[in-house]
């Protein structure tokens, strides 16, 4: 460690808690560093829901070496009784000195227990060291705790003039295999992937995560869990051929239609069906979606991967916090497939103007990464 | 100077000639560097056309130190006796040593002949040191001597998703401030400026040079020249009230139409209509025009202002040497205009790959300049 400052010290429990970016979910990724006289004597991370935490995986790595030492963790230490007893009395058995947090849990009901059972032990207790690094680790399992609905990622790979497809559909490939490597690894560190049937219909995409495709030392391990594929199929359009029934992990179709014999067909197909409300243009009710998704399925992150109109329609709704554009060094043309609709846009005023966040060159294409800003709120 | 290398001293004049990218036009950007025991003894670059030449610049900055000097000069001086004697005999009577010239004059009439007139006198050649960086300095000379027409290039203002402007035609103000000054710096090195006869309806645009927009200390003498107005406008539709036909400088309207009074009225107007034969497409034969442009105009380089029908033509006649694309944070829908019309357009394989040269911020907005990949050829 070049200079043991507390920054140095939980800038390494970030870069430990990111090992776990694809494997940790529905939990968070955390990860745990022990010093003690400006040396770290142990450390660890979350590696999978059901196995210990940070924390446990730090002290034991530690032994007897915790006893006086300074914790940096990058979450708040549980006080809760899981699948792990509570980490804050891990820690204080364990006979640490002090703990320095990232960040408070952003669960509202538990903030702020871990902390108050370490204090009342008598521990030290600091929180907010590089707190924009950690929240920016776990964007999904913060806006599930805070907001009640995941992360929304949308996810879209376009010419450098906009467009998606041809205006037959045809659109393989637009990018080059790199920018492919990475829609993969987004899907990979994704709880969910959404898509509307009319992309299923037109590509027959899979939505799954490809081992071989991840370019990850760890690749094999990672793809055997699969995000929950949802299609989000108003009037349960969806093939019973469609490729994506018979891969590995579930694929989840949501739906306003009633029709029971349909759906019983899906579901012999191998998919569940959800019935949800329709929003005010009488599709699958977005909001409702998404809510579900966190609730139910504790989604944390979710990559949104399909075409013009459902795309539109949750900028429409402002439920889009992230857009990851891929643009490829090419012209498709003003007949080519667009980007996104947003019907009722048609003066500059009502323009939807985006934050640039990145913008790097993947393989033979761009990445841009932009943020939509918030027109109302 | 830190390291006293030919590269170096050949750098330096390029940054010399760098000076006049907005003055020498027609004339070629020229700097000259004179060394004599790894020291410079005078420099100079070519700053107006009319005005003496670099070399000249240097041989009067360096006086009676040019003797024995090395003359490092991004150019093949001249043998011709122009508005100024030639160059090469310039050199050899202030008793020059050395000639190292990053690059050999570009008209193959021409070409040799200073080198030939140099060796003659007894003075040591060398030529080719940063010939790429002396060429890219001035794509338009080159174009217009090796190919008989100009340097195309294509500045477009678009949103994130491709669109120029709504469906009403309304587009002002897609990008910023910033990107705006980056256009008047591309029409204020270019010879002309060419637009289509729709895009000055909808916009009106002058298509001229504001000194105070330029955002250069010599904005004022730089927008002294005008950049000759092409409006391309195959059935004359040019409005006589058009705001570009009373802006200092020269309008130019290319048609295909024999209408003689509506001609009369636009010259009448201020403008100068120039009749070319038609394309295969009925519209204005676009390297006619080019071609035109280089032979009567003397036109090095020229910009292309327009929407996606002109653009559109050019790309698919393969005559768009550069494109620069100022991409602005935002999103305007698949309802708006389009960047490029490429009809015909349908599959994938016909697809029109670009390489793109560099990518970055210009203010809120982004730059993107690429080169159309050559289908044929």
């Amino acid at each position: 460690m070049a200079t043991a400052t507390p920054e140095a010290f939980m800038a390494r429990a970030l870069t430990l808690a990111r090992r776990g970016l694809y494997t940790t979910d529905p939990n968070p990724r955390v990860g745990c560093v022990l010093v003690k006289r400006r040396q770290i004597v142990g450390d660890g991370y979350h590696v999978r829901a059901g196995e210990p935490h940070a924390e446990i995986h730090a002290l034991s790595d530690a032994g007897d070496a915790a006893r006086g030492a300074t914790a940096y963790v990058t979450l708040e230490p549980c006080a809760h009784h899981g699948r792990t007893g509570p980490c804050a009395q891990a820690l204080i058995e364990a006979g640490v000195n002090k703990v320095v947090a990232a960040m408070q849990d952003p669960h509202a009901a538990v903030a702020g227990q871990g902390f108050a059972m370490l204090r009342e032990a008598g521990i030290e207790v600091e929180c907010g060291l590089l707190e924009d690094e950690a929240r920016a680790l776990n964007p999904g399992f913060v806006s599930r705790m805070t907001r009640g609905r995941p992360f929304v990622r949308m996810k879209m790979a376009m010419s450098l003039d906009g467009r998606t497809a041809m205006r037959s559909g045809e659109s393989q490939w637009i990018t080059g295999p790199r920018a492919r490597t990475e829609v993969q690894r987004l899907r990979a560190r994704s709880s969910a992937v959404i898509s509307g049937v009319d992309s299923i219909i037109f590509d027959n995409s899979r939505l799954t995560v490809r081992a071989s495709q991840l370019d990850l030392e760890d690749g094999e391990a990672i793809a055997r869990r699969q995000p929950l594929r949802v299609i989000v199929d108003t009037t349960l359009r969806l093939p019973l051929a469609a490729a994506c029934l018979s891969e590995p992990g579930r694929t989840l179709v949501a739906t306003c239609s009633r029709d029971g014999e349909r759906r019983t067909r899906l579901e012999a197909a191998g998919a569940e069906v959800l019935c949800l409300p329709s929003g005010v243009d009488g599709r699958v009710d977005l909001v409702a979606l998404l809510e579900y998704l966190a609730r139910e399925e504790q989604a944390n992150e979710v990559l949104l991967e399909t075409g013009a109109t459902l795309a539109g329609g949750m900028l429409d709704a402002e439920l889009v916090d992230e857009m990851q554009l891929f643009v490829a060094p090419t012209l498709l043309g003003g007949e080519a497939r667009p980007l996104v609709a947003l019907p009722g846009l048609e003066r500059m005023a009502q323009q939807r103007p985006l934050d640039i966040l990145d913008m790097r060159a993947v393989g033979r294409d761009w990445r841009i990464i932009a943020r939509p800003q918030r027109q109302s709120s």
